[in-house]
């Protein structure tokens, strides 16, 4: 089972600014380019979703539910029930993330897609994240919702490629040394 | 008059661990390539090099001084007077980085290189910064000293190129629009 990040950030590696506004990302693109930056390719191979509370509220505040067709786990140590107008959406699961893959694996995906910041950083902290296209926008917003915490080691990651497109996105493509999800196969 | 930053971190932003280590960004390259990612060609259209204290205490720890042949100006609000064996290396200056672009770009400078993690951060505080070549190192380290902080407002850019290289490394040029460094024209 791959388990796998998508994620733009600024230079300065957040992905939101304090308040969780993305308005820098979304002016940073052109909104009559069809570009989509690799996403709709990436999320065909990904069959389950697993988010915090934060993605998970950003999402219900979008005009259509972005997540339809797909399996969502929402991470919450808070949340007890999912919300009415989220009912029959989403699955909650209090962790940890180590159980929550293990679990995830054992039914079957095979490509799990983690989004948002403190959900990214749980999993690549137990070694979990197998791979991680970074795009990268061209600005500095100087502070923010940090895409990366705390490790209790370094992660070694191979580079595998990088794509540049006309709107100065720099995305990476990395696959992760030693991730530990070997051990849940 | 070039402002520039020409410098690596990790993957998470981090130019050297906590203590300033960089056996990280060492360890990520092969000794035997005789690949120097550019620094060479750039240096070599450097005419200035401006550090902070700890940049310059690090390079007056190599066996050579590592920037012979180029005028080199360390800004300090600590050191008053420059220490004997670096004695004829360096100038101090107290700053502000304002005061400072302004006298070297009347004396004639070309290309002032910016090294070290707060100085980069000063400059590009002040909107000094015209241009920044960032090598970004296959590994994530969790903490230490980071490139950017905090910015009065957002800054943007121009991605220019982005070249990768066998050993992971991907390195991206900016130019910043607007840099106020026109004001010291």
């Amino acid at each position: 089972m791959k388990i796998s990040v998508f994620i733009a950030t600024s230079l300065d590696g957040f992905i939101a600014r304090q308040n969780g506004d993305i308005d820098w990302l979304v002016n940073a693109g052109d909104a009559n380019d069809p570009e989509d930056y690799g996403y709709g390719a990436f999320i065909a191979t990904v069959d389950c979703i697993v988010m915090g509370r934060n993605t998970f509220e950003k999402g219900l505040s979008f005009p259509e539910w972005p997540y339809a067709g797909k399996r969502v786990v929402v991470i919450s140590r808070t949340l007890n029930t999912t919300p009415e107008h989220a009912a029959g959406k989403v699955e909650l699961s209090a962790g940890p993330v180590e159980q929550l893959a293990a679990q995830l694996n054992s039914e079957g995906h095979g490509r799990i897609y983690i989004d948002g910041g403190k959900t990214v950083q749980s999993f690549l902290r137990a070694g979990l994240v197998t791979d991680m296209t970074l795009t990268r926008i061209p600005i500095l917003i100087g502070n923010g919702l940090p895409l990366f915490g705390e490790l209790r080691e370094d992660i070694h990651l191979n580079h595998i490629e990088t794509k540049t497109f006309r709107s100065g996105f720099v995305q990476s493509r990395y696959e992760v040394r030693n991730a530990q999800i070997t051990a849940v196969r």
